[in-house]
């Protein structure tokens, strides 16, 4: 394969992939999501590693799950089980891998940027599961995808993304996919969780409820340790989505959450199955979000 | 699927099952360890989650042995390598497991009583790998299989349980499926590792091992830091199975472990292999039963 | 099987295998690396066990691929994840899941001596992953493999192994291996790494780097608190091959080290994929040296 084809195949951020690149994922995560038959192997012989060097149940096992209904082989391995503990880098463990042979490599890191220079150095295409706060993709196009199931089309579309936005790569790549959509995104934050990079409207939590989406952030308070922000009691108050505010939610609005959610923090614990919540179904929805882009990757 | 038929897939405990049930699971594990072919893909396509927030090597192994032997896809995930880390709460990772699609869920997990609830909240069959101190179903239900193969039927057989039956799923779970097949079960045990809600009768070693069934369980020393039985010394003094007591035992009885065993501790190293011991084939008898039990959950 | 065949099937180490044994796994390498299709399931059916007391990705991941290119089911487990956590011995593991009936063995362990003691008592094959300071074969294989394939024979070639000799089972494994080939063997290592048990020549750095292959060896630094090696400048200084260094080099030499690389210390950052450096290949042939191993002790 040439290098502008792996490139292709890769699928890194959201920032850089136009409105119809995005579409055609969101067309054929549809199409798997109807299939009635679970095992489709339609990557059969591939082998895939799922690299994880910062811990995610829900995100790996997103993956795992899309990468076995197409019928690949899966590889996974965790940092913390991993010679990256002995001072391997990461960049070492991901041209190993490709040495062994993957077809491509899944990869979720922390440093910011490295991502990038590891992706220009393999031969095999990667999908970021995640990179320092600045994209996580899949996850964007995930909840792209369940904003479109619900509401048909995106134009005009008001999201208000609540929370940790300076730390938060879900805001980062959903705003960046969002708007070539051409959906209003909002934040709401408290002046210690703004991202200083990203030009977007702030508005308050007031304001915020009243959009068609309200997208709910993780927050971890132990980042916020200087802040009036740093009690679950306070965040909650403030920038939480409690059952009093959720009243003033339009009755078509949808809440939505990249999970794992901290109840009774950043969303009080009866509104995660609440009939407009569509955290459990954004899951359901990650997984043939998953099996395009590893078909997309691999095929 | 209805939620009765789920229920009647599921395994949560023995103790409310009947025998005609059990007997089943018991007769088509017999089917399948007379299989000489290894690979029977009668579960192909079916997606299985295995889901330790407890850890163990021999039980999760055992259920990935039986679930691969039957051909079904296969994910592990354990506690000390999940978002579990960060606050996400057991019911909201099945959940999150279930709405990605699995087919079945393994479940292995500390809080006592959570178990029922979350099988009432999810749509897919669960198995219970041991649930605190109240139910292991899968090993009692190899543990009677192991004494059925031996004995022919369990009816009248005196069985001895020794040890920590406090902290036991495994005491309690073999104590309400034996007494439903009429066997005689007792307990042995010093004062501080007595359960006060099971109704059984205590009796002496020297009694215990003139059973037909002598089965030790293990013990954790750390959870007695109080009592007098705190060393492995004390504790193999007056509960451990040793050589010297073994040769008590009655020619045609057999000794039976959980596993893992404490060597020198709960029972002696030279009887870990001894020709009445029955504890690596207790290990091999659990490979068909769960299998057995996957298949009675998936088909 | 009898234990004769298992013990022939078995690869415990490469001291007491000839060379025409060796010769005729490297050639089967030789045949899976030719293979164009990635998936051959000649293990269709059979279950393997990857069972890492000591925690290593590269060589895990390795086993992995090459089983899983056979077809073989492949079940994992590393220590940090199990019971032996709450004092399972490890040989009480391993009966444990040959009790559950796995095929093989693939198994990485600490305690020198130990290995012999388990595989004479257990009825399946084990391949050596790495046991202490003793061997780990399957790395050494790789090495010849890596060697033939630059040099077409081994006989006479000249070899130089550079580093912690003491602690390095891959420094074993090569010395036993490559002379039955015919190749000379020399080791360069300060006084405090030197191994007292191996009779082969030392020689210096300044005659070392002029070899035909150059082997340098993982460094733990923090195994060597009180020697004058025990900082990262003072090791790459007397020791390391530096970009300086390697100017030195034949030009038809080749630079080898079994990974993961400490960059800076025992190797230039800049040398590991330098024109004349086989790092990565030697990964890459690892996966075809596996599938050697694999089948031969399953097929």
């Amino acid at each position: 394969m040439t290098t502008t084809a792996i490139k292709q195949r890769s699928l890194l951020g959201l920032k850089d992939l136009n409105a119809a690149e995005i579409e055609s994922i969101l067309d054929r995560a549809a199409y798997w999501e109807q299939q009635s038959v679970k095992l489709n192997p339609v990557l059969q012989g591939k082998f895939v590693a799922n690299m994880f060097f910062e811990n995610s149940t829900r995100t790996r096992f997103s993956f795992e799950m899309a990468q076995k209904r197409l019928g690949a082989e899966v590889m996974n391995f965790a940092a913390a089980a991993s010679s990256v503990e002995k001072g391997e880098s990461i960049y070492d463990t991901v041209k190993t891998l490709e040495s062994m042979g993957i077809d491509a490599g899944v990869i979720r890191l922390k440093p910011i940027g490295m991502l990038a220079d590891i992706a220009a150095n393999v031969k095999v295409p990667l999908i970021n599961a995640g990179d320092g706060n600045n994209e996580h993709p899949t996850q964007a196009l995930l909840d792209l995808y369940t904003m479109r199931k619900q509401f048909g089309s995106l134009q005009g579309l008001n999201v208000s993304i609540i929370g940790d936005v300076q730390h938060s790569r879900v805001a980062r790549s959903n705003l960046w996919a969002l708007r070539k959509f051409g959906a209003n995104v909002s934040f709401c934050a408290p002046d210690s969780m703004r991202a200083s990079d990203l030009d977007a409207p702030y508005i308050s939590m007031d304001e915020a409820i009243r959009a068609d989406v309200v997208m709910m952030l993780r927050v971890q308070l132990e980042r916020h340790a200087g802040s009036v922000m740093n009690s679950a009691e306070a965040y909650r108050e403030g920038y939480g989505l409690t059952v009093e505010r959720a009243k003033q939610l339009a009755p078509h609005a949808i809440i939505m959450h990249p999970a794992p959610v901290n109840r009774n923090v950043e969303i009080d614990s009866d509104l995660v199955e609440h009939p407009q919540s569509r955290i459990f179904p954004q899951m359901s929805n990650g997984v043939p979000i998953r099996m395009a882009v590893m078909e997309r990757a691999l095929s």
